[in-house]
């Protein structure tokens, strides 16, 4: 006994947000409770529509709620560069760095194990894509992890065949960090990808 | 750009969330859509009954939905005792302890820099609600802070003129920290409340 029924339900809710565990989930939504109702009614509104609505676009299945995302529609973007991400939350982050080409989102890696082979990640839609596209290059911009490592590299040579230039993004120390708190295999890749300093 | 409309709502929608800032809710809204749309779905329903439904209960003003909150209604618990607290996730954290006492809870701590006297916090209703009551112990259970140590003063000093036996939680270290951690202040609260050892 304690909190009464809607609470412990609005609660238990709560809980399926990553990161919220019991104690926080308490803490939102009496907080939701006590001192923002507007704001919890918005955002009951904003869920309700955005869980209903939103789907994928269709030329570079990111999630958006119109048939195409505003990447996709925007006229003024390279038509020759594709980038291609693991998931929307890397559009976001590949847009930050002023990126202007346009994207194609994969779902997730490849993982035989999980019984995700290239058609679950959606690589025959890549490969749709870049058919009807003008690219000349392809970034490979999936995660610097084993698997997305082994996605780049089985996308690599399905359309390197088809003229394309393939590149993938640069591994090496993060900026703003210090030298010994770098992995070995980060360092190592980092020296090997050193670069002339010219003056 | 990069989001779509409803999900940058959504993603504004959940930074009202305590400790949510725009990293975190991308990634509660991205995880919602991609993984879990009845998760958000029932989310959203629960948000919008909670908000719209839950009041506070007759008796102690706690948050429910009903007239009589969970520990009101139930006839079992001792009338005699009374457990004041400052808000209404107090009243979860006392019931944890196995309190089964009757409890008010007031709208916060006296600050009357903020404007905040007596009837801001309930008081009068405190009063009312002892009238009618038939206890015979108060505990005193605001925070240890400063605001709520005077809270506590007030209230004592208001309560005890009505015959009532008024007590004030422990402060002492806390079970499992090392003592070393522990601030002069508890620790010296520790020592002039030290109990006697009995074989």
């Amino acid at each position: 006994m304690s909190f009464s029924p809607l609470i412990r339900q609005l609660i238990d809710a709560l809980r399926i947000l990553p990161g919220v565990g019991q104690k926080t989930a308490q803490r939102m939504a009496l907080q939701m409770l006590e001192r923002d109702r507007s704001g919890g009614q918005r955002l009951a509104q904003a869920l309700a529509r955005a869980m209903d609505e939103v789907g994928y676009c269709r030329q570079c299945r990111t999630l958006c709620e119109e048939e195409l995302c505003p990447q996709c529609a925007d006229p003024r973007r390279d038509d020759t560069l594709l980038c291609i991400v693991q998931s929307p939350v890397d559009v976001f982050a590949v847009e930050q760095t002023g990126f202007r080409g346009r994207y194609f989102v994969l779902k997730g890696h490849l993982s035989p194990l999980d019984g995700l082979g290239p058609e679950a990640i959606g690589i025959p839609e890549l490969l749709g894509r870049v058919a009807e596209g003008s690219f000349s290059e392809a970034i490979l911009a999936t995660n610097p992890t084993v698997e997305g490592e082994a996605t780049a590299h089985y996308i690599a040579q399905l359309l390197i065949p088809k003229g394309l230039t393939l590149s993938r993004i640069a591994h090496g120390v993060p900026l703003g960090g210090e030298l010994d708190l770098v992995d070995g295999g980060t360092l190592a890749h980092a020296l090997a990808g050193r670069k002339t300093i010219t003056l």
